[in-house]
């Protein structure tokens, strides 16, 4: 993102990165990385969004997960508008920084659709339909 | 991926996405799904990767984990070359399916270097120093 307040050091690569102990992100092209939320106490994994470095820098400032919206192009502290806000509990990044895992306790549904998760449909044995997870709904 | 062989239906859009009952992926620019792996067992969050068509058919089919390497630019059925398998115990999509999360029993460890979750190190309170998950080592 051009307009982007906040550096963070580059990566290195390789080795190097996977066994840095600073935080050096991986943006990608876009300028993001991936951000995965998932719960603190039942460890379901909530929803998949995406952090710009502003993002990040105010998730790990604030403690309020705070994402990248792709679709309005703006900053999106989850929750804001809905009241369904994610308290962070602990900020993970994955070898080569280019994911982030934040265990969260979430505060209503983490899906815009009301459901507890995103992830509120299986594959079924035939790999083309989809069943409700109810304990999800 | 322009040599994908396998075609999904088109997604949706909106709610009627977030609704559908059959598998309608959203591959972005690249073709590609996130791909979510989580330890059936554990919950642990085990990694983020990434599917083009061909890599969720084929995981689909056959029950073992298989991603889109962006950097080597092929299939990759995990755990092919080091025997660290990942058995898909179900796969789920979010609400517009531009990601998957699957449930698997991870053989050995998940990570390239061996651990047993790529996301082994912790931002610590500065939100510039991690640290290592002597747990995930």
């Amino acid at each position: 993102m051009e307009g982007a307040m906040t550096d963070f050091p580059p990566p290195f690569s390789g080795t190097q990165q996977d066994e840095t102990l600073e935080l050096r992100p991986k943006f990608n092209a876009e300028g993001l990385v991936a951000a995965i939320a998932q719960d603190a106490a039942s460890g379901d994994v909530l929803m998949l969004a995406w952090m710009n470095a502003d993002a990040l820098a105010a998730t790990l400032e604030t403690g309020r997960a705070t994402y990248w919206s792709r679709s309005r192009g703006e900053l999106w502290v989850k929750g804001e508008t809905s009241g369904h806000v994610q308290d962070v509990v602990e900020v993970r990044v994955d070898c080569d920084q280019d994911a982030v895992l934040l265990r969260v306790n979430q505060t209503g549904g983490a899906c815009h659709t009301g459901r507890d998760s995103c992830f509120y449909r299986t594959v079924g044995p035939d790999g083309q339909t989809l069943s409700h997870d109810t304990n999800s709904d």
